[in-house]
């Protein structure tokens, strides 16, 4: 069922890809119950063109709607993915 | 300090302003906190250009990181917006 | 239960009752689920000395933790009491 | 904009700094999404007067509000804040 | 998607219909963003054979889980469920 | 007082044992706060008679109304339990 519904829903026309990406990294930053599929969203969102500075600005965004313990939250996971990306430790 | 919050991040260059309001209508849509808020940035979303399509998109995906209840309240707040902006009631 | 709860807890020494309200006033503010219990235990922390400023503040204070949506449902609450005890409508 | 936040917030005289630190320990306990943070702020509460017993009523009146694993999660973490200031491990 | 996801997952024989329909009355209070589908699914679990106590004891549970407010959310929609079954108003 | 409260609700009779672990097994993983408490009433839903692939619904059902990360959380929770029954590693 998760396969068909990635499947389905990412493929739609009326969002683009990178839009989506967006929008569910943000949820994840929000509701912050699943760090693996954040850090899986961040390098996806990174694969179809959004920015690391973007990245971060979603995160920064998310401290006004969901507070600052999930923004820094979904600062850590950023930053580990940038990180791996770059083949190096996180700070 | 509202004003000062929303003036400054949301004209920093690194994520456009379309892509700032999706996420943040993903994200007041996950969380389900705010019905006021989310109408509010589906309007502001709708107004830098995302398309009516665009928003239950990001409803239906919800679905998937936040569960149908989040989705459908967020299906509904979309509806409410789409019709105050035809001058009709929602259904 | 819920009156031996209230009753054991809200009367241990180790904490007072003002503390033990601003403590109830801040968790609920910062969950959101629960507006009728909020608007009781704001009017419970004015009875036992904290003030309207001071109810004002945790509601500002919680837009750093749990986001502005939750605290301006917060603010609204306080907004309603602060009006039922001067006999007036909430603006 | 965090130190900005914090150092404006915090200092602000309608609510006394023992009362912050309290509305913010029940708030992190009650939220559950960052322990960095909740054992952060419950140094601060003692640093500031409030007593290891006033810290644990806090999590026991959380049971009530958020249920116990959220009460059970905070009283986690105050025994490693508790252990780390008596220079031991916590049990 | 709602139908399919409905139609499928209800049906499967591991599980069976008043399980499940428990299963989501108890999430559905814990996590308090759908009163229109607690109220819905609580019917179903009546129509199941799960008792009015029953479904009285499962809000009571939640208190220990999810906190007093969810709780007593939980019990404020089961009693306008019983309600409505008896042709009255809900008290 | 944890134990008063869960000897006392768990044998009231108005709700059997094996449904009173479905509702907790279904509510802890929806709010996903507590993995340790998971694991402990996935382990007791087990004892009393729910099988491995009843487990596996109540997390697939989770999909629908608390998102896919809360059910993966849910489904990798399921997994060690049911590892360390048999003795042997989580997958």
């Amino acid at each position: 069922m998760v396969e068909s519904v990635f499947g389905d829903v990412f493929s739609r026309p009326a969002l683009d890809l990178k839009s989506r990406e967006i929008a569910t990294v943000a949820a994840l930053a929000a509701l912050g119950n699943a760090a693996p599929q954040l850090r899986l969203h961040i390098n996806a969102a990174l694969n179809v063109g959004c920015s690391r500075a973007g990245i971060a600005e979603i995160m920064i965004q998310m401290a006004a709607y969901a507070g600052f313990p999930a923004a820094l939250n979904g600062v850590a996971a950023a930053s580990e993915v940038f990180a791996a990306r770059d083949g190096r430790e996180s700070v």
